[in-house]
């Protein structure tokens, strides 16, 4: 075995240090600075975890009214983004939408002086992400062009009353606020790890955004529940969803929102959303057979190949039940996961080195050059 | 020695294989599948080796006339790409331009399927770079919105005629297609490893070349050509210039443009660039003086550190003499290394495995979470 199948991937490299999160260390599953995300999720709002991750540590009361406070006067996005968005098409990927609002709010608000700034940047990004989401797509489903800016106090509930047009209830802030939680951060992930890779450059932290969205974007690391939500939805109902799932199998086919690189047991973030999921559903029919479809799923893939739900197969459900569009799911993992990437980028910067690895060259060995009147054609 | 700090910046750790290049391996100092840069750069045209890198061999003399005109048929800007330009503020990071040009392009020319696509959306990238970069520079330095398409048979001409609104010389376009033949490809650098890290998800070519842009951006990797340039211009001639350098030496501050994290005795680059730096000096005093202060600057670095001028050294006042304003430096290394980072993203594309590290965890131990009115102020 060369070095290189050793490691391919990075499987089981060590990148670098960090001080942000465990993944499945020595039994626990998930800890966010060292608090275990079954507390964070049951006890904790999105913004106290968003304060753990790019401030250090839980805010006190006084510090958390004042950071919601901060975040809700972020939300309006300047008229070169507004603009930016508008020519945006309509059929373009949401996540192209989210890659290129950080791209241009990069240029109007520049971060020149990281140290000084970068709690701002992050800050701002985060209040203003589900603004330019929603603006784009208000704009280009109905012409409309909304009002961003509304006086929820947490970015859950601000979300959902973008998309809805109307304060939501409690609880499907609560279950925002939940799935924000569970998706904040996830140690050296593909999106953080470019996010890094990017930020090692000494480059600045919208670079670093713009390319971790366009990491996240990819369906092996980001469009998981949106993959999740489709199948669930080819079926009739759960025995016609085992009949499918089986035939899947047969054809190899990828079945998404299964199964971890580092988990090998279970994802301690699937129970805490597919209790959310379960309590939407509720005795609706609709939706009560969309969730039973999601358990014989689960049921069978398990059955069949071992395999347990991650933290995405049952947002599908979640999100679908709070009357979010399928194809909004992975911006809102942007969302949460700046939080994350934000931890990231400030302790990369903190005790920086150019990230450069090698290769293993399997290419021909040295040519001697033919004028191009000598190539055969 | 923990596992960490063994691989601090993946340094020495192989992270997959490749075809496309090898950087100082055995003595040979750079080659583009299998091509000594010595020979691609005094015998071959830029348009020859983006051939190579984007379609694995040297064009024949019509593949090479073919690719030239579909080049020059993809020059155009749509108008979302030039709205949004021109919302970009003449003082941006021209850095910035580039990744948000990339961006916008990707939402009005989707890649949606990536075997079919993945050859012209680099192609069109490539093409476009240029007029993008120019549309910016003219629209905000003057408010004149400049005709990006010309004749010009050659990327390094275009690039020229755009920015001076003229022809270029032969030498002049000559040295351009040099100088981006130079910069093309090396290996698994910060931005060509992003872009591999990103491609790996299975996202588009957009989210990864605007991921590579952004790591480009950073001054640790591809702003070293202009940091040269300011170095050298602060310097009033090359008695200064060694005087002023020694009194940086002391106060430890970093001298960009020489040394490099892969070489250790030279850069195979440096010696060509550096004779059209001299061809361009000729014997203008104002030009000779600054070519003087770079050799001096050389000298100094070599007598005191042993460090030996990289890539980026002697392209800061070939620019300088081509007319190319120093904030534009960068910029052309996207241009170049566009057809790099396609290279290695088709390459990524072929034998797929997500690229996701591991992490030393040096944070807290597992922590009881309290309540927050329990919290101290």
């Amino acid at each position: 075995m060369s070095n290189n199948e050793n490691s391919a991937g990075l499987a089981g490299v060590t990148a670098g240090k960090t001080a942000v999160c465990t993944v499945g260390k020595k039994g626990v599953g998930l800890t966010y600075r060292g608090y275990l995300i079954e507390d964070l999720a049951a006890k904790a709002e999105f913004e106290e975890v968003a304060y753990l991750m790019l401030y250090g540590e839980l805010p006190t009361q006084s510090q958390l009214d004042a950071y919601k406070q901060r975040l809700i006067g972020m939300r309006g996005l300047p008229d070169a983004v507004k603009k930016a968005l508008e020519l945006t098409p309509g059929d373009a990927h949401p996540m192209d939408v989210m890659r290129t609002g950080a791209s241009v709010l990069g240029t109007v608000e520049q971060e020149n002086d990281p140290e000084a700034q970068q709690h701002d940047v992050a800050d701002r990004l985060l209040a203003s992400f589900p603004s330019m989401l929603l603006y784009w797509y208000h704009f280009t489903d109905s012409g409309k062009r909304i009002d961003v800016e509304t006086d929820d106090d947490k970015i859950g509930g601000h979300f959902l009353h973008l998309l809805h047009g109307e304060k939501p209830s409690a609880d499907a802030t609560k279950a925002m606020s939940t799935s924000l939680i569970l998706y904040a951060e996830h140690e050296f992930n593909a999106s953080t790890f470019t996010a890094r890779v990017v930020t090692a450059t000494l480059s600045d932290f919208y670079s670093a955004v713009t390319a971790a969205i366009g990491a996240l974007r990819g369906p092996l690391h980001g469009g998981a529940n949106e993959k999740a939500m489709e199948l669930i939805q080819t079926f009739e109902d759960a025995d016609a969803a085992e009949k499918g799932l089986k035939e899947m199998m047969a054809r190899k086919e990828k079945i998404m929102g299964f199964g971890h690189r580092v988990y090998k047991t279970h994802d301690p973030r699937n129970p805490i959303i597919k209790e959310w999921s379960k309590h939407f559903a509720g005795d609706d029919a609709y939706k009560r057979n969309l969730y039973e479809i999601s358990e014989r799923i689960e049921q069978v893939m398990w059955d069949e190949k071992k395999l347990f739900p991650n933290a995405d197969f049952y947002h599908a459900t979640a999100y679908h039940f709070l009357g979010i569009p399928t194809h909004l799911f992975t911006p809102i993992f942007v969302i949460s996961r700046l939080t994350g990437w934000g931890a990231h980028i400030f302790e990369q910067r903190a005790d920086n080195r150019l990230i450069r690895p090698n290769a293993e060259y399997v290419g021909p060995e040295i040519r001697d050059f033919r004028p191009i009147d000598q190539r055969g054609s």
